[in-house]
């Protein structure tokens, strides 16, 4: 394979498309923006306009809003050569996959849901950048109509671009997990500032405070979008931590200081396993 | 002045000493542990014991477990020289300051209760490092029995250990807005890594996830202590979160987007603004 095609050209999909060019593909995009195609174009990073090319692409990456992807890949799916790869880049997989996977199957395209686990604070192509996976994490969800031979395929491809490893799992652990590692701490850090002391905060930072708050910075609608179709899996976290705080609060209210420092410790020890396992 | 006592040689105290040193202040310190003295003479950290040179310093820090800073001043304080300048470093300061400010000036000492807003999450004199404290914000509280011309002096010594500034607040505010900045990010990220799903994260690692979780690496021991002087503050902060936390778990549970993407938007703005104020 040595063309890919990308449809919409925003952080993610921009990035993917710089990457790709600098592994050494051919890239066909679009975008909803025709200023965007225009500057991807002049940029050398698209090699052509993906409506002029779909006969020649190996693999379509879709990375666009999450309510759009459906419709979009079923719309364009009859366009595409048989036996096309087609992955998508959003947060929500079960929603995805029980929409594509079957569907794409019998039209003859071989589906497969992905998850590319990098970001950034800002958006749109011109913060996109052909390292921004550099280390990252690749999930890929596949199902009883996955080819298995297009997971092989993308498993050589996604290392190219930058990935340190690619992850199978199904769409209902997908899910399940990042609503823990990725989801859980966007609500958090959007809660977190929204606290009164954050006015008079200036010349108090913390390394802390910064690291908490970080990623409250983020498209609202983006990710309202992603925790509805998330919902139960988010509710859960969102529910676990929210007790567990209700420890603290107790702990600190009663003046418990065994409760607390029992507390304390198992968080410590939680995060020295987990260091461990990532072999930090 | 031209040298400074230590009293503690962990990861704050053997920082400031190496600071200190660096800057080419004589450095005398001292420390529960022989072993740490010893392997900080060897190091060429410290000039000597700081029980050989009570009379030389013309200031005194201290950088002790929260519960062990008032005794060890109060019994350090008929050695020092008279208008030698007293700072603790510990992370709350009603505590210390209602204990110490006027006793210490009754006796002709010049105490101003201190706060570096640095750290990491591994401890100890092996840790301790010269350049903990570049870019970060020293705090000094002070009130009605500060020496002001001692103020002025704390300020020009400490820019030369790395601050980038030095805050003059009151033991009140701090312990308010450190609740905030500090205290609760680490029970929010203790609270955060204690979720079930974190056993089967592996290779689903995010940005964010790294973020959310890295102060749970603390010491159980030194922040129960910090929780419980600071109670009523740190209490108002859980509080807060967990109100917040609701509002979200309350839009998502009533599938309300309009409410999600109100309260995202919210902490979105609000990050702007303080990135806004810190000049990011």
């Amino acid at each position: 394979m040595n063309a890919v095609g990308i449809i919409g050209l925003g952080l993610i999909g921009g990035s993917m498309a710089k990457a790709a060019e600098a592994a050494g593909y051919k890239v066909y995009g679009s975008d909803a923006s025709a200023d965007v195609v225009e500057s991807a174009l002049k940029d050398g990073v698209l090699s052509g306009r993906l409506e002029d090319h779909y006969g020649d692409i190996g693999m379509l990456m879709v990375a666009l809003y999450p309510l759009d992807v459906v419709d979009i890949i079923l719309e364009t799916a009859p366009k595409l050569p048989a036996g096309c790869i087609v992955v998508d880049c959003t947060g929500v997989k079960k929603m995805i996959c029980s929409a594509l996977s079957e569907r794409l199957s019998v039209m003859g395209l071989r589906f497969i849901g992905g998850h590319p686990m990098a970001g950034k604070e800002v958006s749109g192509y011109e913060n996109a950048c052909a390292d921004l996976f550099v280390g990252a994490s690749m999930i890929l969800c596949t199902d009883e109509f996955t080819d298995s031979a297009a997971v092989d395929e993308a498993c050589g491809i996604f290392p190219k671009l930058g990935f340190s490893q690619v992850k199978i799992t199904t769409a209902d652990e997908h899910d399940r997990v990042i609503a823990f590692t990725s989801q859980l701490a966007h609500v958090v850090s959007s809660a977190y500032i929204k606290s009164p002391t954050l006015d008079v905060r200036y010349g108090f930072s913390a390394g802390s405070f910064k690291d908490m708050t970080r990623v409250a910075l983020l498209n609202e609608n983006m990710w309202a979008d992603l925790f509805l179709a998330n919902r139960d899996d988010i509710l859960r976290e969102i529910r676990q931590i929210s007790e567990h705080l209700k420890e603290f609060d107790d702990a600190i209210e009663e003046r418990n200081r065994d409760a607390l420092v029992k507390l304390l410790a198992d968080g410590r020890v939680r995060k020295e396993r987990d260091n461990a396992a990532e072999g930090i």
